[in-house]
């Protein structure tokens, strides 16, 4: 089932294959080894129920809705009606069962959607990473070899895609929690401008930057669940990519670049330049700026730890020591301090904006690191807190500037998953999607004639 | 100049005055006594060349914008181009100019107004009675023989008004501050739902509770202000009060209410009810909670604090003293209890909602007292912050909520001005505006036939 959304339509229209089929073969899927760890919790029922029907409607030639009958599966932190959310965590266990689904994992019903399952995270979706030491570590797809971190927040989210088990990862991004697993395991993430997407009933990590959003094999799929979660499709007027204006920031951005990485990104820009694009290099230092801006403390771990106090208060050792640890770096900032956080965000964005009008969309690697070895990072601190903070440097730039971006993939076969960050700014998503869909063309064109 | 908008327009159509004439009365007037510290600024040229330009479109019979030609006031806290904005302080006189007038100026200037000046005000907003240290505090005009405080912290726009200085003042409502002096000097206030009319360029006391909105001589007028400052009028649908259902909270509201306020709001009740109105007492004990829910600090100690802590860290002596200590209570609240609060306000919100939904407006004395002395104020912390607090308690709940609310004279003429407030939930403001037209015509013909 490793097929795209359109794809998988195409087989069932033929009578290759049928909605129930899929989701039986996904639950089959579901206890394999390399499944271990991906899902917190199944759902076969529901999501054979919303199959069938979705082979009703088709049996009857009725016009079906967007993701009728096909998997996908929800992040560990939305609300699903009679079971308390846990957000990756074990503290919440004993907490009230909402009455009903997040607005997010609703939207996906009325689409059609078969929910398959809840997906293992980060705990409270705080690190870029993806290792949880209560529900285990979603082992990267990508390498069959060597056990690497398949990134996060979002990680059984990815994995789940990556392996099949859903056309569709529905996720949060607040720093990359959608675009770096999905660089890391291979996949489109796409990070929409946070207002599109209703995050009630999603669990909270920072109000101020959570977007609720999903990651799928293709940008056309992205676009798809995006339509579905948003309520109404982004209007995208299909272009080539003559003409496309990218800007490569000098700053930041390539810092720490390993070379796998470097030599895919150079790759990819000489692609989408012979295909006709502009790519200007731009300095654009106000990168540089954020980690002062954001300070003391940034608004995740401010924001997240006036939620979590209590229980930090009471249960310290139930949490993962390493995000206990980046949540009591909220508890010193003052009122006022936040305040001033908020307002030096807003004249930042104000600038960088005018900076990006120019461009169509900036360019960079989304991340500047192939998947880590899980083994490395569980055992060493000080490696871990590196690795997370070169895995959402890049992301969290398009967050602080409350914009919106895609990873795509941009490696050769047989090579580890690299991803390529598209981004702009806030609601410049439909614009930034054709962008995303004609750079995706090329890529994968370029890719089969190497 | 004492006539509402629609009394002057008449007067000009019949050729018994014109926008130049009135506005040169204004100018004439303002050097008077009772015109003392009203004003902080003057802009005869600008507001004659407005005058003049509405004369001639008058003279042409071309139809004329909602304020053409009319003088409305300024409160010292928008942005005018090219002078720094004081807020009634003088910290911030070396501050840059602004090169744009504030969105709800410009408003008024698109509409036509003649801006005749900007007027004295609280200290950067900051209490509902109108003393300023700095600039004096404007007299109340209701009183001839003792000097009352005015309300605040619109004080000067609500003078201006009551004394025919301008047919409307542009002010700002956080906790009252617009209708406890339209309350205190017999005048119209309306605070809209906040986000019905644009806040930037006007210098910030909270950001969560500020309303940019006006006091008129009627409801008429503050509604075709309101037309002006939102950019399109509010679709209200005239109605009588014939099962108008009205809601009459017994907590907290009448809590120290002075004899002469009770007497004339019972008196408002029962002409209310002679008119058809269902008045409905209901216990609405939420309204106990508010202190406690926005405390630490409130949220215009601590959003203040974060716009005044350097200045009050270098220069505190050249603060209102009054308001120097109020802001400080904000120094010492977490970013954690600060999103507490808004958490707290938030489940607080949904829960007034539901008790108010079965209603049209909930109704109370806009302030339990009557126009306190100044000197009393003046010279006594004790009493200044005891009538500080009663004046802001009432008004306050509905900006706690989110909501709108008119403030209409309920006195019989001879009697100092009490206000009666006519309250609903947020975005409300078209429905709230038929029962506040519909009461304020009852209390007319029962004032003019008592």
């Amino acid at each position: 089932m490793s097929q795209s959304i359109s794809e998988l339509r195409k087989r069932i229209h033929r009578g290759e294959t049928t909605h129930e089929h899929i989701v039986l073969d996904v639950f089959e899927k579901t206890a394999s080894p390399a499944a271990k760890h991906v899902f917190t919790a199944l759902y076969p029922d529901a999501a054979l129920a919303a199959a069938r029907a979705a082979d009703r409607l088709q049996a009857a030639g009725v016009p079906i809705p967007l993701l009728a009958g096909l998997p996908v599966s929800v992040k560990d932190l939305f609300d699903i009606a009679g079971e308390p959310t846990l957000a990756g965590g074990i503290v919440y266990r004993d907490a009230t069962s909402p009455v009903t689904d997040a607005v997010a994992v609703s939207q996906l019903r009325q689409h059609g959607a078969a929910i398959v399952g809840k997906t293992n995270m980060t705990e409270f979706a705080f690190s870029g990473v993806g290792i949880n030491p209560h529900y285990g570590t979603p082992v990267n797809p990508a390498d069959t070899t060597i056990n690497r971190i398949p990134g996060g927040s979002s990680s059984g989210a990815a994995v789940s895609v990556a392996l099949g088990l859903a056309v569709a990862g529905l996720g949060s991004d607040t720093g990359g929690s959608i675009r770096i697993p999905a660089a890391l395991c291979g996949l489109v993430g796409f990070k929409s401008t946070q207002a599109r997407v209703s995050r009630v009933g999603a669990f909270e990590l920072s109000r101020t930057l959570d977007t609720a959003c999903a990651m799928t094999r293709s940008v056309a799929d992205c676009l798809t669940v995006d339509a579905a979660l948003a309520g109404s499709p982004l209007d995208v007027r299909r272009r080539d990519l003559k003409g496309v204006r990218l800007a490569v920031p000098r700053a930041i951005m390539f810092d720490g670049v390993e070379a796998a990485v470097a030599s895919a990104f150079d790759r990819a820009l000489e692609t989408l330049s012979r295909g006709g694009a502009i790519v200007t290099t731009i300095a654009f230092n106000e990168l540089a700026e954020i980690p002062r801006l954001n300070a003391p403390g940034g608004f995740s771990a401010v924001e997240a730890f006036a939620i979590h106090r209590q229980k930090l208060a009471g249960r310290r050792q139930d949490f993962d020591a390493r995000v206990a640890q980046r949540l009591e770096t909220g508890s010193s900032v003052s009122a006022a301090d936040y305040i001033a956080m908020h307002n030096a965000r807003k004249g930042w964005i104000s600038r960088a904006e005018s900076i990006l009008e120019p461009f169509d969309a900036l360019l960079c690697p989304t991340v500047p690191l192939l998947a880590p070895e899980i083994d490395r990072l569980v055992s060493n601190d000080e490696e871990f807190f590196k690795a997370n903070g070169l895995l959402l440097r890049n992301p969290f730039a398009i967050n602080y500037l409350d914009g919106c971006a895609f990873s795509i993939p941009c490696h050769q076969a047989g090579e580890l998953p690299v991803g390529l960050m598209l981004s702009s700014t806030n609601g410049d998503d439909a614009r930034l999607a054709a962008v995303a869909l004609a750079a995706e063309a090329a890529l994968i064109d370029a890719r089969a004639t190497a």
